[in-house]
């Protein structure tokens, strides 16, 4: 690849642009973003080669234009960028939910909808922005891309090279797989984790009772410290599935709630077992 | 110290028999249990000097004796080894809950409870069992005692002076404290995590699921890998205050769903920032 752009120099964004300057996939990385004293930063961080703040400037010449910005703000710059696009190149997405990004994006680029190809690095960390960035953020991780009927079959085959190269390995899923298989391992735990600890910060007696979270709360919350902005946006995203899933939970929780109450050891102990078993399947007993 | 009985020897009473041995604190640990196979390679593996399957016989002699066992079991196993108790030394527990136990033991030893310091060593791991006994696994942890107005002085310096030994944190908290903050920060937290892995556990795609669960899935989750017959006892010992936040924390999901269903994407934001913030603030922000 000559060109690559990468409009939104976050976390995602940075560590793609790090890890494709450093395979040697690309001769130039462009950074579009708002603000120029990040860019320069980013820039002097040697995560860009150049940059700009005019997304309308940068859509001639580029082999791939990476959207790694969050899902609410997708459909505006999309709608920026394609004034200025010359048609050429593939462009994708890092969005980590794809049911919206789909949609806008189709409606946005009509005819040329075949060059874009959906995708999702499920990489995250709890810290965002290039100063995170790293190169090998995607090794041993999953990208999936959900490239619909119209989708460009070269696009689909650049864009999983591009992720192969740094180390992720590519699973194409078909579109309305996506959002619900995140909502149950992602974005449900975001929110469960965020609610739990609001739940807490708000009692009267939260320093003490935050004095005696130990580890186990450590881990459970972890994904509690991610980006407000970003969690907000990918709920908003992937609502339906999201309360889909959420509705099942609560479910759960009333049905061991009543046990709880009835001292039904036996139906607790299936449940925990069940739940043991599961996990331990996935990851092992001691991760 | 000459003398330290162990009455159930896991992970907890595995871990401080081994710490008090290497730091020399004890002369002699006896292991009580009730299969002799097991607690033979306890002795191997050099967790105890000797050990006994009758708790009756175990009562003479000893200057203390710790009940490391399920909460639920505690009452039974106190009463059997009442029946052997010379009535000298000190006896304390391990319990993740203190208001059942403490009662219990109240009830059982009469004007002998003046010896009984209620203890709980927060300091978990997924893994059970003395095969996974660690002597460094009390080290910068907190142990909670809960003395009440009768507790001989004596009884908790002594146990404080043991659980300082082997490098953990002693703090006394009032009974009334204990089990509250404990089901905010450590129950509950076991509770939603075996909860959301067993819901997702139940779907018919529950394998396509998990292959895309990532890093914050198993961080969330980790706890769901513990002994469920333990949890099942700490959620019914501890029914009342569980029950309490897992209502305030139901209550804040509600919120939540509300907020997604009609796209509040301010309220959201302050939740989760309110998380973040607190969190942060608890652990740092790379925790």
């Amino acid at each position: 690849m000559n060109r690559l752009a990468i409009i939104g120099v976050g976390l995602i964004g940075g560590s793609l642009a790090l890890a494709a300057k450093r395979q040697g996939l690309v001769a130039e990385v462009i950074g579009v973003g708002r603000n120029p004293n990040r860019l320069r930063e980013a820039q002097q961080q040697g995560v860009l080669d150049r940059y700009t703040t005019d997304i309308e400037s940068v859509g001639t010449g580029c082999d791939l234009v990476v959207f790694g910005v969050p899902v609410l703000a997708f459909d505006g710059l999309l709608q920026r960028f394609t004034r200025g696009w010359d048609g050429t190149g593939v462009l994708t997405d890092v969005g980590s939910t794809k049911t919206s990004v789909v949609k806008e994006a189709r409606q946005r680029l009509a005819q040329r909808f075949a060059s874009f190809v959906p995708g999702h690095p499920v990489a995250g960390r709890e810290r965002s922005g290039f100063e995170f960035a790293d190169a090998e953020l995607f090794r041993d991780h999953k990208v999936i891309l959900t490239p619909e009927p119209e989708t460009d079959r070269a696009a689909v085959d650049l864009v999983s090279r591009l992720w192969r190269s740094v180390g992720a390995e590519v699973v194409i899923m078909p579109l309305a797989r996506h959002d619900p298989t995140l909502a149950a391992t992602s974005h449900l735990p975001h929110l469960l984790a965020f609610a739990l600890v609001a739940t807490l910060a708000g009692r009267d007696d939260a320093d003490e009772i935050f004095e005696f979270a130990a580890g186990g709360f450590r881990d459970f919350t972890r994904v509690a410290s991610s980006d407000p902005e970003m969690w907000v946006d990918i709920c908003l995203a992937n609502s339906s599935a999201l309360r889909d899933c959420l509705g099942e939970f609560e479910q759960q929780l009333r049905y061991l709630e009543e046990a709880i109450h009835s001292g039904d050891h036996a139906m607790l102990r299936k449940v925990f077992a069940e739940a043991k078993a599961a996990r331990d399947k996935r990851f092992g007993s001691r991760a």
